[in-house]
This record gives structure tokens, C-alpha cells and sequence, in this order.
């Protein structure tokens, strides 16, 4: 094989990403007065983000008021999903765009009642790429990753994973039918991010969410303390 | 759930899209030249892209003679795995870039002696929307999608499956594991693209493999005959 071709990319203008980050700032700053709690859910096609807080919003029913954002391509299908299980759901349709921006999360804010929220979940683009590069407004950041899609997927993404406050990796059921190499996977994601946390979770059985969900409600409190104090 | 978001794009400007155009014109010439038949291979991350194009150079072997760039954001690990089947790969380093462009595959080329080689193979970087907007110089787009990444995934990435030439339906040997729509999925792939073939393969036990391999032999051979007459 030889030698890797290394070139140079095309900057996002600095104008731009500096608006990004400007309406970023006044959403977290609204969000902390509200005393919300915000997840970005960031993940490749198919990784399970919405099947994820399907059982998630069904789980936070009666202990937490959450408001869910969700960025597609196209279609509704996935707000249509979220819907079920929530009442504060808006889809954002970024056309041929591969991620979501500060202004797309804060006028979809605007369309929503949020007195009496505490948890947002924005579920982005199907992407490991371009929504680590874009601030929403969110405190933390959430990397999925699933076992379908091979252990090799956390080195070949290490923007997100250097960034990611969480990492879930999902279709934990579908183990005993795939190749994955869990050692192997948790061991570039230490290269990277040597502290964060790893939680295992199957959407569809259910397996590990109570320790994801435990995981939100800590933000949600700390979220809470933080407007308090 | 609130009404739909839309939201007005950050236009690539065109005289980017312009210079890339230029350069990928610039390659079809010269592969068509050369008599070599490029596919640009485009999947979700995990899809299977890589596992794919393993089981394809297999096959390959004593038929063709291949040549293979592979774009990812970071790690030679593709590149490794296809360079024990094909002694030309170009394992191309996008850093944060989430799609290949036309100056990189026309720089990975360079590096490689093309003489009787018939058939190119560009995996793009893992992803369904950025590679879409960028011509590479290919003779046609590969849409690579698995049953793992939900019967939903053509919908919702209507320009990648419009502009596609095959559809391809990997990790078929986990249908039984999964609940996967195949009808659905073939419906939307019809209302965007009516007359694209889709085959179902598996990468992994080599079902359907044939067919797929049925189909680069006849554009390879349509490119052979194209540059004859």
C-alpha cells in the first residue's frame, strides 16, 4: 500500500462557526436559566438514536419533563416515532444538510412550551462526523456507537469521541451474532478520551438503560443545583 | 408534535464545487482513457463498504485487475485489510473532511501504476449525505446500506439514493435477528430512483456476491468497449 494522502480541507468560514457559536452561547445560557438539562445524541444511520430515546422518553415518564429535537435529512419518521412517548417533539429537516446548527435548535426551541422541562434530548443528523464540529447549546455530548457497525468505529472517529461526555454502544443483543471485539473497541476509545464513560445498552431489550437513564437524571439534578446555586 | 423546520443551507460556494467538477472531469477522461471502470462506493460508517470490497477483490482474482482508494478521517486500517487482496490501494487521510473529493482521488491515483488495470474502487468516507454532492470522476455511485441501519435509511437519504446506479443491501444473513421491512425499503427506493437494481448481499457468508460481482464485470466490460469505439 502506499504512503497515506494527506490534504488539506476547506475551513468552515470563521464567520460562520463564529455566529454558530454566539447562538450557541444564548441557548446554553436560556437552557441553564431554565434549568434543562441538554444531550446532544450524536451517531452514525442506524445506530439506534431514536430507537434509544423511544425507551428513554418511555422509561422518564412520571419522574422527568423532557422536550426532544430531532434532525433528518427527510422525512418525519422519527419525530412521528418520538411523538408517542412526547409531547415536545419538533423535527428539523435540514434538507441536504449533514448536521444541525446553533440557529436550527434555537428557533425549534421557540415552537415549544418549556416551562416545567428539564431534560432536552437533541437527537442530530445521522452522522459521526459533521455535527461534532457545530456547539448547539447542549451541556453535554453523547457518542453512539453500535455493534453492528464494527469495533474499529471509535479510532476512525476520534473527533467525536475526544469530545463525547458519554459513549453508548447499542444492539448489545445482537453479540452472540457478530464479530465485535469489545476490548478492542474500549481501547481506542481510551486512547482518546481516557475518563469518559462506556455504557453497553440494547434499545430494543432494554439491557444497560437503566444506567444510561441514571446517567441523565444525574444531569438533570446537577442541571437543577447548578441554576440554584 | 410542532410543524417541520426549514432552514436555508450553507451553500458550498461554487467555485469550490466548480474546481472539483474540473479535476473530476479531468479523471473520467483519463480513466476512460485507460479503459478503467470507477465506482464510487458510498455507506453509512459500519455499513460494511470495507468487509464488501475484501470479498469482492477475492473474487476479482485472475479476472481483473483491481485498484482500490479508501477514505477515512483517520487510521490505516481499511487500507490494511484490502491491501492483503490487491497490491494497489490508496488508503486516503481526510482528517475531519466527511467526504473524498475530486483533487484527492486524482492525487491517490498518481501514486499508483495503472497500466492493465480495468476496474477502480473508491470507499468513500463513511457516510450517506456528504460524498453524495461530490463528483469524483467515477462512472457510477455505489449506495451501500445494511438491514442492521433500519428499513427507514433510503428514505431518508432521498439524494444518495437518486443519484445511485446499484443499491446494494448488505448483512442479509442477519435478517432473521433483525426486523428489517424489505418491501418498505424497496417502495422508497422505487418512488426516488423507479429503475435502480437493488441486490441483497452478505458481505460476511458471500450470499448474493455473484450478482454483485456480475454487475462490475459489466461495466467493466462496457468501459472496454466504450473506449474501442
Amino acid at each position: 500500500m502506499t504512503n497515506e494522502t494527506r490534504t488539506i480541507l476547506l475551513p468552515v468560514p470563521e464567520r460562520i462557526l463564529g455566529a454558530n457559536d454566539e447562538i450557541a452561547a444564548a441557548t446554553r445560557q436560556e437552557l441553564a436559566r431554565r434549568r434543562i438539562f441538554a444531550i446532544d445524541l450524536i451517531g452514525a444511520p442506524g445506530s439506534g438514536k431514536t430507537a434509544l430515546l423511544e425507551a428513554t422518553l418511555r422509561a422518564l415518564v412520571g419522574h422527568h419533563r423532557p422536550a426532544v429535537l430531532v434532525g433528518d435529512l427527510a422525512t418525519r419518521r422519527d419525530g412521528d416515532r418520538l411523538a408517542r412517548w412526547c409531547d415536545l417533539v419538533v423535527q428539523i429537516s435540514t434538507g441536504q444538510g449533514c448536521h444541525l446548527e446553533a440557529g436550527q435548535v434555537r428557533d425549534a426551541l421557540a415552537k415549544l412550551d418549556l416551562e416545567g422541562v428539564d431534560l432536552l434530548f437533541v437527537e442530530n443528523v445521522g452522522n459521526l462526523i459533521c455535527p461534532v464540529g457545530f456547539d448547539l447549546g447542549q451541556n453535554v455530548k453523547v457518542g453512539l456507537f453500535s455493534l453492528t457497525e464494527g469495533d474499529d468505529k471509535a479510532a476512525k472517529h476520534p473527533y467525536l469521541v475526544a469530545e463525547a461526555d458519554l459513549i453508548l454502544l447499542n444492539k448489545i443483543d445482537l453479540a452472540p451474532h457478530l464479530t465485535f471485539d469489545r476490548a478492542a473497541f474500549e481501547a481506542d476509545v481510551r486512547l482518546l478520551n481516557p475518563t469518559v464513560p462506556i455504557l453497553e445498552v440494547s434499545a430494543t431489550t432494554g439491557q444497560g438503560l437503566d444506567e444510561w437513564i441514571a446517567w441523565t437524571d444525574r444531569g438533570a439534578v446537577a442541571a437543577r443545583g447548578d441554576a440554584i446555586s
